[in-house]
């Protein structure tokens, strides 16, 4: 059974008197009508402290950060995960974000070996191999070639990995926070391939970083001259150190091992080149112990970012906004069904507007909750009509060997407290 | 006479050579074919120290802020313009970022009695006035009401505000950094009001926020019915404080100081207030020394951000990406032309993809500078036809003595060493 979903512009006349009607003393009737008896607020009786003082002047913050209040909503690693911070993983609090960019400050980064530090002036990008004329760009030519703008996800391939073994990480943070959403600009790097002249017989790229690690990985000729960008924007100004300043490549859509950071050379090839990041790392482990290659495609998924493990419900029964994002590295998300009981009835939910296609939506399904217990799910179709699977479906084909890939429908058992586990169904 | 855009999926192969033709030593050949015979370049033919070494791990930079390289990528207010800084205005680097979002961090900001600190505890909204039952909501209240996320702009009124005098400020920071552009999430704020039950007499609202200053607007019922929000994140997280932490108001396509930061309290009436901010300031004073009142939307603009007179052209002749930022408060954009020979002929720019109706655009007009002088500009129309006038056009309607809603097309005079300065030209 499935719902339309419930458009905002008809909530309100529909649900008339939403919280009063609802949730006994949430809001709160100030006088007469149907409010009801109360302590006086202090808060609205008598003026604050705030309202009384100046507060901080506009040279206070030339780069602004959050407020002390919000301290925790920030990137957190898991340390057991990784022998070193150097080679690490910092989540993105996505439990805690509303709306689909991600800030920088707060975005999903992974190091190989750690973050460099490299200049503008130091920079310089090759293309050699299978061109016409091997060339070195420095940044300021870079500035000069046609650029785009243009918001795409990057997800890393081991993003919900853990999934594989069963419900282990609590918190929408660790199971899908190996995510960001920014507008990237930068230049179509089919021109820059253009520019050196591709051969014939040039079938695949290699890329990797000026970093330590190198980080190098094959990309299919195809894909070069598609949507790929060699940005050195995101969210409207320069990468951050941890996000490859001063240039990165974006391959929309695909796994997040592949936006090369510190990127320092492309070169042209006529076969893969068949890396450590490619062999041994980033293929799928099958049941029978053989190995799936070359998954770059990040499949349609989705999560409910709140309630969830971190955002419990803490306001009792009555209204409830159910919460999430989805994404597909093959185009847009044309529709998010949600469950509260663990799929037996699904219901369609609201999409916030999204201009560019492998990109985060959110979603938001307007709920009123009992106080019972919820196995809440979430279900992305993208406009290939693709359905995001369930777990047990997801593991027939794949078996349990796999640490990438992992797109499964995710369970979070809300309990009647208003606490959320991370759970399997069957 | 308009040219089409130069689609860049058509501007590799139409340009092959693109630097190499025009540029000579900017893109380097590295070995025997088209290239220029040069001294090996040591960043590439020897191993740098960043490739050598571990960099920061992910827990150096939980939040992350501006590499330091970036430290002149930040908001500036202009000391002369203002008395004292709570009570000032911090200008949006545009001239600096590409793409359309802004950064919180480095996002406009104008306070009238200085940013507070305001916790979500703490936070009260009061709706009163014409309304079937006053009520007071906390900040939990609010996070139970259907939420929406769009992208909008933000523009001071006084945006601009210096030009009606003539060229002034150099630069676009100071003479466009009253905006900023941001996907802001929260509960229409027609729910709110639907929830109160607003009586038939109700016409108006007053919305003022919890600082010393207050700030109250008039608003009128249709605009606070239709797509205005009760917005408590930009950009997926929470607001800053210095942009209305926990919760400010959003209206979208009108002038900024509507946007009520720390809101506090909306009543209900049947005619506007006529507060302070709306008689001896935010009205537009015309030749004869009468006043417009009410002039809320902010009409179709456009600036060049880059090159502009904080951003000289560096690298002499040839390819030079143009590029800027283009709004308006009725709509989206449906074009924006640029001449560099100060209107004699435009050329239609390309315009990045966005969403959301009444919110930045970008847009790129990639051009082969001959180094002779330009008089750069850039011209907006929007989905309702509206074309950006000309400063010329705007003063014979509006005279000289206004400070607000000057939305004329700008002019950048680019000299032949690549410096820009803001000019006029009749």
């Amino acid at each position: 059974m499935t719902e339309k979903p419930t458009d905002t512009a008809d909530f309100g006349t529909t649900r008339r008197g939403f919280l009063r009607a609802s949730v006994a003393g949430s809001a709160l009737a100030v006088t007469g009508g149907a409010g009801m008896a109360q302590t006086p607020d202090p808060l609205i009786t008598t003026v604050q402290p705030w309202a009384q003082s100046f507060g901080d002047g506009v040279d206070a913050t030339p780069y602004g950060l959050p407020i002390r209040f919000e301290t925790d909503v920030v990137r957190r690693n898991v340390p057991w995960l990784t022998a070193d911070v150097t080679s690490s993983i910092n989540f993105t609090p996505i439990h805690a974000l509303d709306g689909t960019i991600t800030p920088q400050g707060c975005g999903f980064e992974r190091h190989h070996s750690g973050a460099i530090e490299l200049s503008k002036d130091d920079y310089r990008l090759m293309i050699n191999g299978l061109v016409d004329t091997p060339l070195v760009f420095t940044y300021a030519d870079l500035e000069r070639f046609p650029r785009e703008s243009r918001v795409h996800f990057l997800e890393c391939a081991a993003n919900t990995g853990m999934e594989w073994a069963g419900a282990q990480l609590n918190g929408s943070q660790f199971t899908h926070g190996m995510i960001h959403n920014m507008e990237y600009t930068g230049i179509p790097l089919r021109l820059l391939l253009e520019e050196a002249g591709v051969q014939p017989e040039g079938k695949w790229i290699l890329v990797e970083g000026a970093d330590a690690s190198s980080n190098g990985r094959s990309i299919p000729m195809e894909k070069a001259l598609d949507d790929c960008l060699v940005a050195f924007k995101a969210n409207g100004e320069a990468l951050r150190k941890e996000h490859g300043y001063p240039v990165r490549l974006v391959v929309p859509g695909w796994e997040g091992n592949m936006w090369v950071k510190w990127l320092r050379r492309i070169e042209v090839g006529d076969q893969p080149w068949e890396t450590r990041e490619e062999t041994s790392k980033y293929t799928d482990t099958m049941a029978d112990g053989s190995a799936r290659k070359w998954t770059w495609v990040m499949d349609a998924k989705s999560v409910v970012t709140s309630p969830s493990p971190q955002m419990p419900i803490k306001h009792g029964t009555g209204p409830l906004v159910i919460t999430g994002l989805a994404w597909s590295g093959r185009g847009s998300i044309t529709r998010v069904d949600v469950t509260v009981d663990g799929g037996k009835t699904w219901h369609e939910a609201r999409l916030a507007p999204q201009a560019s296609d492998k990109a985060l939506h959110r979603f938001y399904f307007d709920h009123v909750w009992d106080g019972s217990e919820m196995l809440l799910q979430s279900r992305a179709t993208d406009s290939t009509g693709y359905v995001q699977p369930t777990k047990a479906a997801l593991r027939a084909i794949r078996g349990l060997n796999s640490v990438y890939h992992n797109n499964c429908i995710q369970t979070w058992w809300v309990k009647s407290n208003g606490e959320a586990e991370n759970v399997e169904i069957s």
